[in-house]
């Protein structure tokens, strides 16, 4: 199924998380203008899959019921596959202009359907059967499931169990006939409290004697146990008293994630899809690096530098200088960083494979996914030549709404106004000011992984003792 | 005289500036957060000019009347001088974290000092004698003075007398017995509406045939025709409805700046320094460019650079990760950045000299003070690397007053603390963030003039003729 | 065909170009220690091309005749034969650190066959027939074709027609019933004078007005009127000089490039594959500069590169310094660049399509491609990196042959050791020397065109309308 | 006194060094075309300290003897004298656009001065007699001394007690009633073999235990025992074999170094200036580093950037392109990485002061020569600019010899004027070649230490307490 954008918007009304931002609760998701502008990003993305032009994009049929579902939810089984993944991240990105709710299941439901395909093969379990169910129920409501994967982690230099409070990790608390008791909290998760479900998967490789830590199962929004707590930043405050959506820069709003409390929350066994296995990790968070930097990096950001590009050129026409050699200039360098980390988002897709072989999951090539996520950490070089070409403005400009005030609207419309009327130059600024002023840029750089996690990624898996041996033989040191 | 903290607030809150915040009217600055905020940076400017301990760098005698006064204020007469602006710009800059009061009127006072005591000696005018005896009035009474610079501009392709609003760049609509008439509009002015006076001075070279833009008055805060529209962005919105000021990073603001606009402004001839005389433009502008590009660059940002590598290294001892090799090298980095911009503006002043011959001002190096500008450029990469060390929780961390919110005050302080507790890891992530995810980053940039600015005066300030000989010399070419 | 290493030195030795180089005439190509390292090389892809385990990648079964041909002749029909370019190129690039003799044919055959048969089909000609034969020809003989693109181009600021001197760009002097005749020179050919062939081919697009010098025509190695001028510096000193190749560090040589003269040199029709017809020239220097920017840039480079990280990591073992963070993190540098560049080359590949439609010639993708070539203009920072990690010896060091001189034999041997013997060390280092203190960086910098050339292509080609509408729609300007 | 050109060249012609040059004895350093340009070099700065023109920055009043002396033996004792001192490396730099035979002893004799006043005030020895009178001796006959300072090290990881051969590092073996005996090697002297004496002094800080590694001393050029081995690159060969000092870019040479041998080296003690006193290295050491980062690297790099900057300018006019906006930004990046470079010098001189107290010598600020040479260390990039705007013949251009070969002069002539004569752009172009695609980019990087030492000492002599506090002041966290 594919849902439609009114069916989900009165499905998502009816989500009750246990919710604060800002030091209040919020009751009904509706009512909060922050809460509101992540469901509008929702709403908006099942318009896109409602889409016809994007049809194949978007959709794919079903390898376990053959029908047309949401991309999102499917499990991609070619390279093809990989490259419309990619095209389906770009579209949500340059269309929201920030976090789609369909993103953590994309990349994550084929790191846990190949993961439980190769435990129960070589382990006899049945976590395949679970997850397999599972992720039909998700593809006949065309559910959207969030992740929670990055534990608080205390002090960082000490293992878990080392830590002054062992919920510094979200770990198995009590084992039961039924199911599991879990305890901890997970963090920097976006959009999470607006999803219908919340997938846990380990955030890093636990290791022997580590096994409660192990966990990955999936809980519904609402829970009992559970709690969200939103980020609540200068943005958040602005957009909470704001009276008019669009002075606001992206009515998507600013990616808000929460810290997630997990206290002592029951999961029935049939949603449990690994417990204790810590050999599969390294596996596991292989793919998942994978999925989330070939496609989160190369073709979310691509997809934000897109709009960034796109936000540069309107203001240097606005403020007469496209034509200047520097500005052209500046805007190529955008282009190069962005196309780069297209391509290398694209390689990453072309050169994938099946893994595990007979498992029909395909994944991105590890180094060249690490390859797409380091050159997407250049996203800052955009902001700053974005910042660059703006002008001062875009760090002073006075509020759109002086142009409702009687007392001064004259003066803003007249000392504003450029080649275009002030109000289009002030949303334009606005709009790239939430980019180049705003969170995205530690965001795009953290989001996935920080630089340091893809360096060593990447020293570990390139050949070096090949690239050695040409050398040497050229230098005529053949042994 | 060296006015104390309570006088200065005393004499601030009479200030009844025509301002406007966000689409409202402020009348009294003291009861409005972000003004406040503003008065109590300048608050804070006047305990240090009082503090024995930095006497030396806050005070200097004046060579009109002998007394001691504020550096600020003060003409410098060697490089000694031009150094101890720099240690007093970076002190400013170290304790407040944002814009103060005294910079403008450090940075202009010299030029119009210089420049009307040129005139009066080439062209027999007696604007010399005017400022002489303002300056007097303004060492006296230790009064802050803003500085109005920058003209909206319009259509940037065109000169002013083409544009379609001949108001696009400030200009005298009348001259009488008694004084001038003016109208336009200034921008990107921080601080402007909490200052004793503004200072209107030129911010391009008008040409022949363009006499009536070419005009530099000042005139008292609050005077008839004057408006003040202030910058309102997602930072104005979390402060102006913060229930504690603790929660806001830095409790000085975050350097919102204001369009002024002048309405049919009357100035008195006294309070006229230049009017109409083209000529002097290039030096005034050459001037003034030095003086805010070697100090306002070297010095200012060098004193936020000391903030960030403070607050970075401190978080990354909250995190357990000071001794990693990474860590050390990104703030070793950070020195790098910092101590080359530091240098560059040492090296501007040191080379700097007395101009005109005779006048006895002194101006920093131009060729050095543009370097220092370049240099101060990198902030950008200063923040980059903040937000590296600081991780994702920058970005993403929970409002601190879920500390109080009785419903989860527990979690957030279990799951948030590290080695220290969570409020004090709270506030120094929030202190960061206001520069790694605010306004800082392009203020820095195109403060005193964005990049190809400097760039263009570097260029033509060469000598390349004096190169291309030695090299010639050397390549066996000479003529 | 596919030639032995034999058969090829056979052959070559037999060329009797017009060659100079150092100001002395080169009368047998075997004679000289550059150009007999030249040989050395083209008997080196010899041997590549009939070693089994390179079968797939290095031979291709030729659509004309069905036989088994070098794929550096093939006429790529797919992306999948893009790819495999690719890997010939690295392969060649890691295995000889130098230019090789097919890089040319590979780069300008599917050009002239596409722009030919275009030709043929919209203009009535017959350049498309007389193509193939001659490429029916090349295949069954395996020759070696380089290609004369770079005109010397005196003023770059005047056209062809404006120069002072008409033969600044080379052009038809006469044409005859049997052929033409042309004048002019080209410059920057690597391994012209050892090929079979000269494959000229204009450079810039030629406007109508400037048909004479629309010319591609093929010319054998050796023809009346043709003088080869190769370039000599430091390098070719040392190489003229050296008693022994151990002793300079790639035994291939150092890319020595040649000026080309053709003063009057006749070409029969049948060697004529374009004359005069301008309007092709855009299509044809696209093609050109998509093959030589994905291939030459991603593939060359990334071989290259290859061989100075195995060289760089190779002495940091030698030195006892692999497993220090820094040396760590920069040859993660070294690869992160290595990669990129790569996956640029992979991804324009893929996006390559069949050009024009009908032909059966397969191009990369255009934007990709310029891509590509931009990120392997950062080879620089490669060689920076590399002479980082390797140490000021890398610029120091005594030369191999003291190691052999019975005076200081013993000092050399006892203080260049370190973990390694002195030889080995001494010649991994001089290997590493030819490409740090050499001129591979500005090779790779300006061969394929200069990062400005790209830039410019780049801009042209991108869609900034459509980002400039999804970034106006989030802003909330829809028209 | 100051020696004139002549007396110098006189005196050197008798130098009798064993030396050897790409494996071949040299036994007149007059006779070989390597040595020759050498002291060449040499009689170019003799020529500079007598000019009238230079006489402030090359010569000073020794505070020994009253006397004129250069002020490359002169000890600095003030501020003014050491910016003198980098307006004299500059200037040596750019007329000579190689190393110069008065680097070391500037650098060097300033420490030792300094070093041996402390020990004997401290220790009741007589080293600083020793040298003063030395000194004089020095000052008197204006001797060029050269310094031996880097060991060859071995294996790095390990100190010199620990290394397989004991001689990895110089050190005692013998001392003796009149004085000791030394042994071991050092490397990467530059114009050794060409100065009047060397003098050793420690490379590394050697610890309680390894005293006899502790030394230092001045032996006469040719003493018994001593061996220099030359460094012989591709450079050396064309220079060997060069019909014409025109065709090599630059008539000085291109700072070959050397490796010095010590086989038993006899030195009466009267030349021993350090034996064995350890706790005094960290201090001799810091003023080695500041001398020849501050200078080697603010002023020596700025003069080679001088050279480049004005070849780069030549050719882009010569090549009618000078006007282009890219050719003016990148010539202004140029100029923006020299000019920083000489500014942080400036700094670093002018915030020096006298150390120890009461000893006279003054020297550079310590941070900020740090500083200074990590910005000379962006040279590199200034070596891509250049070769970005001069071209691919840069890498690519026939030898000017062909301008003489009668069968290809006229070709030559015709193909590579521009609008200039097609000598004066060869001669241009090889001059920068030798910068660009020669060796001098590895030399700025580690002469004066490589990057990463510079790091180490920023990092360790930075205030992050300071830092830290205010930081954690405005968040609201004073302790």
């Amino acid at each position: 199924m594919i849902i439609k954008a009114d069916k989900y918007r009165e499905r998502v009304s009816k989500l009750r998380p246990r919710l604060f931002i800002g030091g209040k609760r919020v009751e009904k998701l509706m009512d909060h203008p922050i809460t509101r502008a992540v469901i509008e990003a929702g709403v908006k993305t099942c318009e896109l899959s409602n889409d016809p032009r994007y049809e194949d994009i978007m959709t794919a049929k079903s390898h376990l019921s053959g029908e047309k579902i949401s991309r999102a939810v499917y499990i991609p089984a070619s390279t093809e596959d990989m490259e419309k993944r990619l095209e389906m991240s770009r579209l949500f990105s340059r269309e929201l202009g920030t976090c789609n709710p369909r993103c953590a299941e994309a990349a994550l439901f084929p790191v846990l359907f190949a993961t439980t395909w190769e435990m129960d093969k070589k382990k006899g379990t049945d976590y395949h059967q679970r997850f397999v169910k599972y992720l039909k129920y998700i593809q006949e409501n065309d559910l959207m499931v969030n992740a929670a994967i990055t534990d608080v982690r205390g002090d960082r230099s000490k293992r878990p169990l080392e830590q002054q409070d062992p919920d510094s990790y979200l770990h198995i608390v009590e084992r039961k006939s039924d199911g599991i008791v879990v305890r901890g909290a997970r963090q920097n998760q976006t959009i999470a409290y607006a999803c219908d479900e919340i997938l846990v998967v380990p955030g890093i490789v636990f290791r022997p004697g580590e096994e409660d830590y192990a966990v990955s199962f999936v809980v519904p929004n609402g829970t009992e146990g559970m709690t969200f707590i939103s980020q609540y930043n200068a943005w958040s405050a602005e957009r909470e008293y704001a009276e008019d959506i669009r002075y606001l820069g992206n009515p998507y709003g600013q990616r808000e994630t929460c810290l997630i409390i997990f206290d002592n929350v029951f999961i029935p066994w049939e949603r449990v899809f690994l417990c204790g296995e810590t050999e599969y990790l390294p596996a596991l968070l292989s793919r998942f690096a994978k999925n989330s930097r070939f496609n989160g990096a190369g073709a979310c950001k691509a997809g934000f530098m897109d709009l960034i590009i796109g936000a540069t050129k309107t203001i240097s026409e606005y403020h007469g200088l496209s034509n200047k050699p520097r500005i052209i200039d500046e805007i190529t360098r955008m282009i190069e960083i962005r196309d780069t980390c297209w391509a290398c988002g694209i390689a990453a897709a072309h050169k994938g494979k099946e893994e595990p072989v007979g498992s029909g999951v395909w994944f991105s090539d590890e180094i060249l996914s690490n390859i797409t996520k380091l050159n997407a950490g250049r996203f800052w070089e955009v902001l700053e030549l974005a910042g660059d070409i703006a002008g001062g403005i875009i760090a002073t400009m006075p509020h759109e709404r002086e142009l409702e005030n009687p007392e001064v609207k004259e003066y803003v419309a007249k000392y504003l106004k450029t080649s275009v009327p002030a109000y289009k130059r002030m949303r334009m600024i606005k709009f790239l000011q939430t980019w180049v002023c705003g969170f995205h840029g530690v965001e795009a750089w953290h989001g996935g992984g920080p630089r340091q996690a893809e360096m060593i990624s990447l020293y570990r898996l390139t050949d070096l003792e090949g690239v050695k041996e040409v050398a040497k033989k050229l230098a005529g040191l053949q042994d």
